[in-house]
Parts: structure tokens; C-alpha cells; sequence
């Protein structure tokens, strides 16, 4: 099963790479963009029993690896629950 | 409204990111994992009519600066349709 895993930065982080983004577009003439975040995500095939198992192992793999406690905060989205664009 | 914006690479594109983060899975123990890729989505807040005139303005922006159409493709998914993890 696949599962996108959202890395966000916490409320009160700075994001510089995302208002870098903003002023960039901003220059290009997009004036009605009102702010813009960053987000990493990975994308994860895991073989697991259930979605249950699956998240408690991915929760693991964020708290040992992917994400930064201090400054991030993530979330886990099944890809099978989001719509594809 | 707010969008997620997915640069993905294309199929066939090497993905260091998602293959170093594969290894690290592996060594850490996580043996169940298949494969890792890495995505970078942009959280974009804009002004906008409709999501039709929204996604065609995220569109250009994609064109003219998030995304190398050399070797991404980008896909836009609007906050209250996807699942909150």
C-alpha cells in the first residue's frame, strides 16, 4: 500500500524557502497569491497486514528518521483517500 | 482557497532523495518498506473566484516557476478534498 507522507513545519517556524516562493511569484505578477508553505512528502509503498499496521510503522519511521521533532509535524494520507489531480 | 501543489518527477527521473531515504528505511530496520520517493508539494493560499480560474492561474505559475517541465510533473489537489491526517 502507498502512502503519502506530508512533512510540514510547525506553526511559528520560518519557511524562508516558501517566502522565497511568495516573492517570487509575487515578481512574476501573481499578486493574488496570499502566502505560500513548503511541504516535504514521501511517498512510501510498505507492505503491511492493515492501514493500522502501516501508520505505526510510518509514525516510527517519522519519529526516527524523516521529521524533526522540533520543527516538524507530520501527517499520513493514503493515497487510495485523496483525490489524484 | 488554499491548493497543494505536487511537483513530482517524471517516471524514469532519478530520485537520490527517495533512494538515499530508502536505504536509511533499510539500515534503521525497516525492512517492509518497497520504495521511497520524494516530493515536494507547495501549500499555495490564493485569491480566486472559482477553482477553475484558481487552477488555471496555480497552472501558470507551475509553468513559469515551480516546476522544470524537463523532469517534473505537477498536479493540484485543493485542501477540502483531500483527507486531514
Amino acid at each position: 500500500m502507498i502512502a503519502h507522507v506530508f512533512i510540514e513545519l510547525k506553526e511559528g517556524v520560518a519557511d524562508p524557502e516558501g517566502e522565497s516562493t511568495l516573492k517570487a511569484l509575487r515578481l512574476l505578477g501573481f499578486r493574488k497569491v496570499k502566502k505560500v508553505s513548503s511541504i516535504k512528502v514521501f511517498k512510501i509503498d510498505i507492505e503491511a497486514k492493515s492501514k493500522e499496521e502501516a501508520e505505526k510503522v510510518i509514525s516510527e519511521m517519522c519519529e526516527k528518521l524523516l521529521a524533526n521533532p522540533v520543527i516538524h509535524r507530520y501527517s499520513i494520507r493514503w493515497l487510495e483517500d485523496v483525490q489524484e489531480g
